[in-house]
């Protein structure tokens, strides 16, 4: 049976469920980021996926990244590059990353990952980004 | 047109060519590392990519990921873990890292990208490194 890794509870908060992923968003406000974890037990590498839901996961990339788009419009930080990344060298259990950079932000060429301490949303801000990362997402589905 | 950006020349080697992209290893011997470029020009994003072709490009990561493995084995560094990434923030051509990490690798266990300075390959090793990982990218392409 799936159960999602604990540490993601620590680090993340739920977001929305798509049809293969549990979707998050990061809790750091210094970026909008969201991480999409597959609901499929000891997954680990990509190839422990079989074919088509290695499918349905890049469709949740894609997704993921309008969510992100929609949130940093929503900050007031339009997401001027996505970047995608499936590490999991600290938290194996198999999950992607999707984070909205722009030149001015705090990890700018770099990759966020272990960049400094995450900066916690306030609870009005948690609020407004979840609402907007969900409106971005329907917004999304609706359009296709 | 496709034109590979000359960024890629500066920083890696030819491997392969698969149906959709051109596979690179990366000239830092610090870490078995290939780069994948999906020959569509104008590409940036994932979503420039056309559905079908996303599919290729997975299955060519995961064809990658057979490479790194292969070239860690060679290496007599057998990879625990692959970290795949797809950021552009330097060079904004679309391509896609693949990275075979190990607990004792110098970047562990944060990203590779930007982690300190590339460490050539010899000439030797460098032509070892590519038998190794296109023998990988082969014998995989035949158990299929």
């Amino acid at each position: 049976m799936f159960r999602l890794d604990p540490a993601f509870e620590a680090t993340s908060t739920p977001l929305v469920s798509l049809p293969l992923c549990d979707v998050r968003l990061q809790a750091d406000a210094r970026f909008p980021w969201v991480v999409l974890v597959p609901r499929i037990e000891g997954a680990i590498e990509l190839d422990d996926l079989l074919a088509a839901d290695r499918t349905h996961l890049l469709d949740e990339v894609l997704a993921a990244g309008r969510a992100v788009r929609g949130l940093g419009e929503a900050l007031g930080r339009p997401v001027a590059k996505l970047n995608v990344g499936q590490l999991g060298n600290v938290t194996r259990q198999l999950h992607v990353h999707v984070v909205g950079r722009r030149p001015d932000d705090a990890a700018w060429p770099g990759p966020v990952w272990g960049h400094g301490a995450a900066e916690a949303y306030d609870g009005p801000a948690l609020a407004r980004a979840l609402a907007a990362a969900r409106e971005a997402l329907s917004s999304g589905a609706a359009s296709r």
